[in-house]
């Protein structure tokens, strides 16, 4: 890790930042979301200026020679502006993640614990072209009670900062502070960002796996976030074969851009002849590029796997296979060459499937359904702030109870810890209180 | 961050652990728990032989001309043995951490999901002189599911090597591989044990507050600790000035090198002139040395604070005082110089502890009790693995949930994204299945 000078107006900015974070981590819930139906209505009345700022983007994009991928993400229509105004309105539906309690227990007569849900303080956000995350980001942190530092990327520039802008307005209307928002703007911002581990509270790095690897490896501040997304399905001896080409197809095809599209296929050596040609068939009418171990080949006139396949992500519709001896076999593959994000055992032996649930290291351990399901969306969370595959929680698929922390709260009347000590110690009488 | 070269045979013994960290984390809380007792048996068997490693131990400090307090700390006597060997029981009893189901619910008609507690992996623990540290941290360490690499102090390392080799064959007459439990015994091990991301999921340093900062400052590891605990309490002009200077007494004596020991006492401008010659006198008749801000060197006789004194943790009894104008004033206070360990007010206003409760940052704020209470066997936890001053969780105390995470786990019967998606999407159920 690179030491950073961070320039006093950046400092400045966080700091402000994390005092405007502070006022608004006491709000009610009420406030907050009275608060984020303003900007909904902001965000409505401005949707004209909004529009021209991105068509704006668009044409100097275009200028630049942006490729057309890039461009369709940067490309902030009427339609898609309305439907994230949308989304505004229903994060400010959602339950209020600040203000759960998770413990209550009296530890003595008059002595009662509570451990609360709270804002965490301040998020930092880098994202790459699409403007619109701007808008869901902001939503959630609002409703979560946290400030928030956002970096879009430079070719959306215009957007952000017209964004920004009609947020910031509609926040001084309401009783949060409109610092609570802020927009970096260039991208030496995004060094002294990672490096305000005073202020900022939880980096989320939305962009390429490089890009978060980077985050990842120069930060001090946790980050929420995966690299990888090297995903498997691994088909048992078991397995109920149609079921088998069923998932496969649906966890590659289906959006194979996506984190936890699948990118190796594990086959059990028994079914692998019988397996691989009925799968083989089913994924290259879809389009997918097969790479296969020399076992594999056997079965597959099919290029030859390097080593190095088992670890990348395609990201595209590219699969590679082995064929292995065993579930140990397959489970050793998994947690060798896996990204910890999300695999899938397809079999109907339920020892089988408990053994690869329990002994896989990964967010997600999957039985007989496709790895495209690994969603905050699918798990009914309301909204996703990130999939981490970091090993401690929060992990997998995020949801707001991401962006908060919890503080215990106990309250007295006189008591001291001398009471509960030596000789003569009173015993703590520890009863769960029910709500 | 520096980069470290590690030694084939520390990186060897580290997947070694890992290895054996994947079976024990499948294996069932019944033979976790016989494990712990096999362990104690056998401690107890061998006691001549742990406190005689022990003796030699303390001889050598003896002629290294250790301190007294050191000394205290590293002596093993069979009475601590005998109390530790008896802990280790009574973490076989504790609730498993393991398996602990947080989410249950059903996605749509056969796709259920689960959020599943299960161990981390593997803990890397460096702690100072007590040897019976060594045990403690192994208990947890079994009962969570997790391997442990362990680092003492060179003072005691005969006490560290007996210790581990007893453990280490108890874990052979068991179902748990003997790998898990793990000692390196050279300094040196101690940056390789932090640079090793890929093998160790969590550190866990016990020592001195700069020892604690080194490790947070020199690992990409996730730590559980605190540097500081700058603790402190708060008089507010409605307090109950009798309730006051007990809690200040009990905060700042009962035990004063505690991380949980009051540090500050702030108090409001309205009662400075009546509260503080009374716990003046109560706090010097048991040895306390005061230091004071300005304004309450016109109550009191005692040096003046410098600035430096706010962010002083003195671990000893010494206590600097700070006379504020306001509540806001005291919040203000704490969350520029406290170190988010445990901050507490005395008031009889509800009002005013409500907005203290919210607005203060840290782990613990309390309400008319001493900042003592902070601690995991207080709260009810049975069992203590750290206290975390950082931001996420897990915060404050931590208990054996501190030492496990959590995956998802789905399953199906062949169910497919693609269902869920597109122009006739199947909606989810998102159903709550009540255990």
């Amino acid at each position: 890790m690179v030491a950073t000078d961070i320039s006093p107006t950046t400092r400045e900015t966080a700091q402000q930042t994390k005092a405007a974070a502070r006022q608004l981590a006491v709000l009610s819930t009420e406030d907050r979301n009275a608060a984020l139906n303003v900007i909904a209505d902001a965000l409505t009345a401005a949707s004209e200026d909004i529009v021209a700022a991105n068509q704006t983007d668009c044409a100097n994009a275009e200028q630049d020679g942006i490729s057309s991928a890039l461009y369709a993400r940067l490309k902030l229509s009427e339609t898609k502006l309305k439907a994230t105004i949308a989304g505004v309105r229903d994060v400010a539906n959602l339950a209020d993640p600040v203000g759960q309690m998770q413990i209550h227990r009296e530890l003595d007569e008059g002595l009662v614990l509570k451990r609360v849900t709270c804002p965490l303080g301040v998020l930092g956000i880098i994202f790459e072209a699409r403007p619109e995350a701007l808008i869901q980001i902001t939503a959630l942190a609002v409703k979560s009670g946290n400030g928030v530092i956002l970096k879009g990327g430079k070719e959306a520039i215009q957007s952000c900062q017209t964004l920004t802008r009609v947020i910031r307005d509609a926040l001084s209307q309401t009783n949060i502070n409109p610092n609570v928002v802020q927009l970096l703007t260039t991208r030496e911002e995004i060094r002294e960002l990672l490096a305000l581990d005073e202020e900022v509270d939880l980096i989320i790095p939305r962009g390429s796996n490089s890009f978060v690897r980077y985050v990842q490896e120069n930060t001090r501040i946790p980050v929420l976030g995966h690299a990888d997304g090297i995903c498997h399905v691994y088909v048992d001896a078991a397995a109920d074969l149609k079921q088998a080409v069923d998932v496969t197809v649906d966890a590659k095809v289906q959006y194979p851009a996506a984190c936890n599209a699948v990118e190796t296929l594990l086959v059990h050596q028994q079914v692998a002849g019988e397996f691989l040609p009925q799968v083989a068939i089913a994924l290259q009418e879809n389009g997918v590029e097969l790479r296969g171990c020399d076992r594999s080949l056997e079965f597959l006139s099919i290029p030859q796997a390097t080593p190095e396949d088992w670890s990348t992500e395609y990201s595209d519709l590219v699969l590679s296979i082995r064929v292995v001896e065993s579930l140990e076999d397959a489970i050793g593959h998994i947690n060798t060459y896996g990204s910890k994000h999300t695999d899938s055992i397809i079999t109907q032996n339920p020892d089988t499937a408990h053994k690869f649930l329990k002994s896989v290291d990964a967010a997600g351990v999957f039985h007989n359904c496709s790895t495209r399901f690994s969603d905050g969306f699918r798990y009914g969370f309301g909204a996703e702030v990130g999939i981490s595959t970091q090993q401690m929680p929060p992990r997998g698929p995020v949801g707001l109870e991401g962006l908060v922390t919890y503080k215990y709260q106990l309250v007295g009347d006189g008591h001291i810890a001398a009471t509960y000590s030596g000789e003569n110690a009173k015993p703590f009488t520890h009863r769960t209180i029910n709500n």
